[in-house]
């Protein structure tokens, strides 16, 4: 039986071209909203899998639009319930279901403080999408599965599209439109890196620049779905301090992209391979010297668009794992879809 | 025959009093520099322990100051050379040795944008000292041991110095007097927690709010000196989704704090019991119900001064688990004091 997080992960393709076909005069429109309003800098608050897409939102912000981004500490507001300096703030709230409790707090009382606020959710009548000035939707469809995944890289295409539209683009570029079919080549690819990890206890994940995300992400779905205890680092973090577990063996997922990062993790990887890691890439082409095993994605895109398709094989990684240790992908154990925190 | 690491933990009472004794009146002048140039945000820039010590300052700045903070991720600086609209930033660089060249090229490159500058460092004549316009120094004392203890303690001490004399206080309060001596009680007491990790493998340590830096530089202390695989989460961020992997018998260790955050750590300490993880408590006298083993802290402090103590013995665990495994807490495997990121 195809478990409801394959059945989601195959979703994705068909999401991105419905955000594409459906949602960018919504993004256009409220990017013109949001650019008269002289920001100083943006705040995002999430949690989880939204955290992650945060974080993808952060370099988006920074390197494309030069402004500076901070990700929330939501106990700020409700366990410690201060004020905040926000008149000059661009506040974003990001929740797949828009009912976390600690976010919407967060936006509410940021909107009281002066901000600017929109939130990013999958559905329009919730409370997170209600409390913001402007909202943009997932249109990902019902989530089922706990595990989050079509509703991650509709966080993400959602975020790069209000990216290029704070810079004034008209319309999407052509390397977004390609997404949907490449996140199609990517998902049928076949991947046969899972059985390796059947008695792993732990894992690391590396990564850096927008990617760090992919790597972050591909940890919480793997300590969800497979309880495997997975850790991300940027490349420059693992080498201050944490590298010093890394020994022969120790399994390793490097996540290479594209572009400017590149050359950082190839060299992080070799270092990685110095001290017999045991290494698995998911990459182009041309990267795996020194790999066990590697993913190869069959195409290029921007590197600032490539965590889209960077994080499918890591999705059906943690799918399959789960499968095989005998799991069940759709019930980590004591987990709902909706968390409640504060 | 006495590592240097240990040495240094030993140390930290003196360097606590030392910034009290002759730091102030620096970090005041500091501090009236900086408050009439109308910032809207601070960015902290800094790598390993010192990102621990930002993210301590985070907290800080957001709930004593109503001041949004971002952590910096340094390759939008080095690796994608972003220019930032920075001329209402207030951007910290925070480095031990004061040579960490992307932490250095954040800060220059952040001047040239127009942002405020603040630095601390371990060293007045590093190039991070110099490129900033204002620097307070942790003085520490010359640090050997490639794990930082002292200078984190001490970097610490000095971001709540900052943030009160930012806040108007004409001289440190008597909590923040009072934690020399209280550093030296927590050292003496005893603590038997090491041997039970003899074989664990890996390690999640979770706490909240300012004392998440604590779990965040407890993991890192673990991973750099006994090769634990130790992960930090926030108790909200473990509930959602990486909490599935903890079952009977996964070790945890859970810093409870005094103040505000006590009551969401003892909730999260309460569903890690009942799944039977094996639960070490680092708190005051009658908080380890259910817990295994527990480090009773002899002593109260107010909730933002703790991370200042709650961290000591967990540095003595990590160095008393790396002797235990026959490992050199001095020699981490493949580091060097000062680490070159880019």
């Amino acid at each position: 039986m195809t478990s409801k997080m394959l059945k989601e992960i195959r979703e994705q393709p068909r999401v991105l071209q419905r955000i594409l076909d459906e949602e960018w005069g919504k993004v256009r429109d409220a990017a013109r909203a949001l650019r008269g309003a002289d920001r100083h800098s943006v705040v995002i608050v999430a949690r989880g899998t939204s955290d992650n897409a945060a974080l993808y939102a952060k370099y988006l912000f920074e390197v494309l639009l030069g402004i500076p981004t901070a990700l929330a500490s939501p106990s700020v507001f409700t366990v410690y319930q201060a004020w905040m300096k926000f008149d000059k703030a661009l506040v974003m709230g990001i929740s797949q279901s828009g009912e976390s409790k600690d976010v919407f707090e967060t936006v509410r009382r940021a909107r009281e403080f002066g901000a600017r606020t929109v939130s990013l959710t999958n559905d329009e009548s919730s409370p997170l999408a209600q409390v913001s000035e402007a909202h943009l939707c997932l249109r990902a469809g019902n989530e089922e599965s706990v595990a989050a995944t079509k509703t991650y890289t509709a966080e993400l295409m959602l975020l790069y599209l209000l990216t290029i539209a704070l810079r004034g683009e008209e319309r999407p570029d052509a390397s977004a439109k390609r997404l949907p079919e490449q996140a199609r080549q990517v998902l049928e690819a076949e991947w046969r890196g899972t059985a390796r990890y059947r008695y792993a206890e732990h894992l690391v994940v590396v990564s850096r620049g927008y990617n760090l995300a992919t790597a972050k992400e591909a940890a919480l779905k793997l300590m969800e779905t497979a309880y495997m205890v997975a850790e991300a680092f940027s490349g420059a973090d693992l080498k201050h301090g944490p590298i010093a577990m890394i020994s022969k063996d120790f399994p390793v997922v490097a996540v290479i992209p594209p572009g400017k990062a590149r050359a950082s993790i190839k060299a992080m990887v070799e270092n990685l391979s110095d001290r017999g890691a045991e290494l698995v890439v998911i990459g182009e082409e041309g990267l795996t010297d020194g790999a066990s095993a590697s993913f190869v994605l069959p195409l290029s895109c921007p590197e600032e668009l490539s965590p889209i398709l960077y994080i499918l094989p890591l999705q059906m990684l943690a799918h399959d794992l789960s499968c095989l240790r005998g799991l069940n992908p759709d019930a980590p154990r004591g987990l709902s879809k909706v968390t409640e925190t504060w």
